[in-house]
């Protein structure tokens, strides 16, 4: 009976162990988990803290009950330490200190990412107990949790203004704390052209968080005043007292276990994979936040997103059992919502397509999300990004009011970039109307349109 | 300098004029309508009633002085009553019934569709003035809106529940018309399957629609007491009494002008054209309600939709100045909206897939739309149908509440279809997630693996 284990708790892991289950049910699968959360979702999270959702125990996707009655075995509490490749073996140290050896046929590894410290000075001192919050796990949502019912606290600083800075933001204003967002680049949210970036600015202007762009935090320090976030900006130093700090500033692989056994890192410091998701080491795998992702349009890249998480672990625990699955590819298909709006991108900016080779082309354009005859119709805006050469697709970012359907209309240009389609094909697209929720040529399409006639001009 | 002349100001035509006027603006544009409202959304016309849409000059895509600023020359009240395909004239008679013979140099015919009888008696002789009512044109709509206004009617019966039938009982609803709407098949919404049908049947249920399906209409009359409408069931005959009765049970496309001219029809007795939209005649082409429909996976089929309306009078109107456009063809995409639900297809349903030669499997799967705990999640249910020799999307279906996302998920489909991607491909897809919105694996793709699944058993 092969015996497979799998290191992770979070969506790569707990996908392979259930793709392996599925797949074979005679099948020995031992998920190793760091806490004792299994399979919680870490994108919940902010909406745990707004009270959209409780208890906190509702954020798990699946129990362990659910879990272990698929069949696959938890080792929670557990550390995985080392891995010996040649006696396939996986040194663990349980929740009473006790060191294990574990023998495995097949090794899936997804221990995912670690927060970013983006090179704060303090963040390696100062910790929950001091008021400065990561939040990345269940315990950093406890350790949060517990500070906002001790401390009550009325102003937070956060660190960044990226998909969770700006979940967070929303979470602690709707909680009554005053936020001041801190971004280093010229526009919050800067995985999208600044001009759409500026509507979510609006929008977090509209409920009082204030926003300041284009400073860097250099450190954190506690004071008997409070925390002292401190910065630079173009126009010199800057510093801001606060009851407590996030800093959400993006993740790094957590590759310290594959890289002690031997597996190579490439994108972003991550663990080199082919699209079987083998690491090259006899019978390991890798998916997930450590693992360098594979891009249809850029090659190997980093990436770390769930849904990607949860694609590679399926494929990796697919061909752990002997399996031939590949792991088709991510086109960086993104979606927030943000109080009332939502934004969306996929695919390449302007400057990531130019940089990778490509000779493109970005054309905005701004269509109502349905006939504006019919009550509640709202602007889409649309940034579209093409090549030059052949009108290929590179790239769409979307950002609209909740309930313009924006997050679904960005899966049509995932799924067109994923077909390599032409813009001129997305004009061609049999695409659904009725007037409470479209029009004839879809949003999407008067988008695109705009884009040839900017090719013609 | 080119003349150009259009017939028809609905979309068809509306399209190839504008189409004509963007890529060439000294070309001389002409177009002929029947009546006195160009560019009016047919489709929009049940929210005029439901009071959604006011006033009525609202449903207008653009104004007639909107259409004058692009360059095209409007001839209102004017119908085309023959064409003269050798010497190049169309014979139109105007508003004071003077005929007279215009040049053309290219025509583009968008003569649409008329309301279909089904052979129910007493449809040529019963009119507006009697209560008996299509919906169909702007003409329509002003005589159902008289009748509305002066009779008050308390009681409706619906002849027919396909989109616009459903659209229309939920307007006679909301304005407190008791309606009773008669379906031939066994499910209301008979493009969809059965099992997705009942769920917008049961949408009427609750807002007090009287549904009575498996009921062919045969005869309308006018008693004293009221209109009767009468027709066959299983169990016997069937009658009712209604103070207006309106005919929703599809269209015909409207030929007579080409026929006559010597183009060929075809599918449903529709114009035959080619993917230029050029019907064969010299400088003749058609586009619209009155054309066959290159479907892409059934061939030339007639299928009359807005949304294909416009995008065969662009390619007409572009091909019409020389171009080489083509239409890339439909695959059957809709949706509406029926109170609070959301129903819409694209492609091949089973029995249609099995008679085009395919080997259809259908599978039905439901799915939240988003994470379920985040508040407001409802279920998708779809049927997702693909071909058991290489796992080709065939098509799919999925019916939920308004506010899932239904008629952009819809596009996903219709878009892989487009592409003539797999069901495994659709699974691989870099779909959007965030917890309010989605789901790790979209609703689309837990569709989509059930599908799998269900051909690995």
């Amino acid at each position: 009976m092969t015996h497979l284990i799998a290191i992770g708790g979070s969506d790569a892991g707990i996908s392979a162990a259930l793709r392996a289950r599925e797949l074979d049910p005679t099948v020995d699968v031992t998920v190793v988990v760091a806490d004792r959360y299994p399979n919680y979702s870490i994108c919940g999270i902010p909406y745990y803290f707004s009270g959209e959702v409780q208890p906190w125990q509702s954020l798990a996707h699946r129990t362990a009950a659910d879990l272990e009655a698929t069949g696959m075995n938890l080792r929670l509490d557990t550390w995985a330490t080392g891995i010996d490749v040649a006696g396939q073996r996986l040194e663990v140290r349980g929740p009473d200190g006790i060191i294990e050896q574990l023998g495995y046929d097949e090794l899936v590894v997804g221990t995912g990412a670690l927060p970013s410290h983006a090179g704060i000075t303090g963040l390696d001192q100062l910790t929950a107990d001091d008021g400065v919050h990561v939040i990345h796990s269940m315990g950093d949502t406890f350790a949060l949790d517990t500070r906002l019912d001790e401390r009550d606290p009325k102003t937070a600083v956060i660190v960044g203004a990226g998909y969770v800075g700006l979940e967070m933001a929303e979470a602690f204003t709707v909680r009554g704390i005053k936020v001041t967002q801190l971004q280093r680049g010229p526009e919050v949210l800067s995985t999208l052209d600044p001009e759409l970036g500026a509507i979510v600015h609006a929008e977090l202007d509209t409920h009082d968080v204030e926003v300041i762009t284009r400073t860097t935090v250099t450190g954190i320090e506690k004071t008997s005043d409070g925390l002292v976030v401190r910065g630079v900006r173009e126009d010199g130093r800057f510093a801001r007292l606060a009851d407590l700090v996030l800093v959400v500033v993006g993740v790094r692989p957590n590759t310290e276990l594959l890289e002690h056994a031997g597996a190579t890192l490439g994108a972003g410091g991550a663990v080199v994979v082919d699209e079987h998701m083998r690491t090259g080491l006899p019978h390991v795998y890798s998916a997930g936040d450590g693992t360098v992702t594979h891009h249809r349009l850029l090659g190997p890249t980093y990436l770390p997103l769930g849904t990607t998480a949860h694609k590679q672990g399926r494929v990796a625990g697919e061909n752990a059992l002997g399996g031939n699955a590949r792991f088709a590819g991510s086109v960086g298909t993104q979606v927030v919502k943000v109080f009332d709006i939502v934004a969306a991108r996929t695919g390449l900016r302007d400057h990531d397509a130019a940089a990778a080779g490509y000779q493109p082309l970005t054309v905005g354009a701004t269509a109502d999300d349905h006939k504006r005859y019919y009550p509640g119709s709202h602007p889409i805006s649309f940034q579209i990004t093409g090549d030059n050469r052949d009108g290929r697709l590179l790239g769409a970012q979307l950002v609209g009011t909740l309930g313009t359907e924006v997050a679904k209309r960005v899966d049509t240009f995932a799924t067109a970039l994923y077909a390599g389609l032409t813009i001129e094909q997305i004009s061609e697209l049999d695409l659904s109307y009725t007037p409470p929720l479209g029009s004839p040529w879809d949003a999407v399409q008067a988008a695109t349109q705009a884009w040839s006639a900017a090719t013609r001009s």
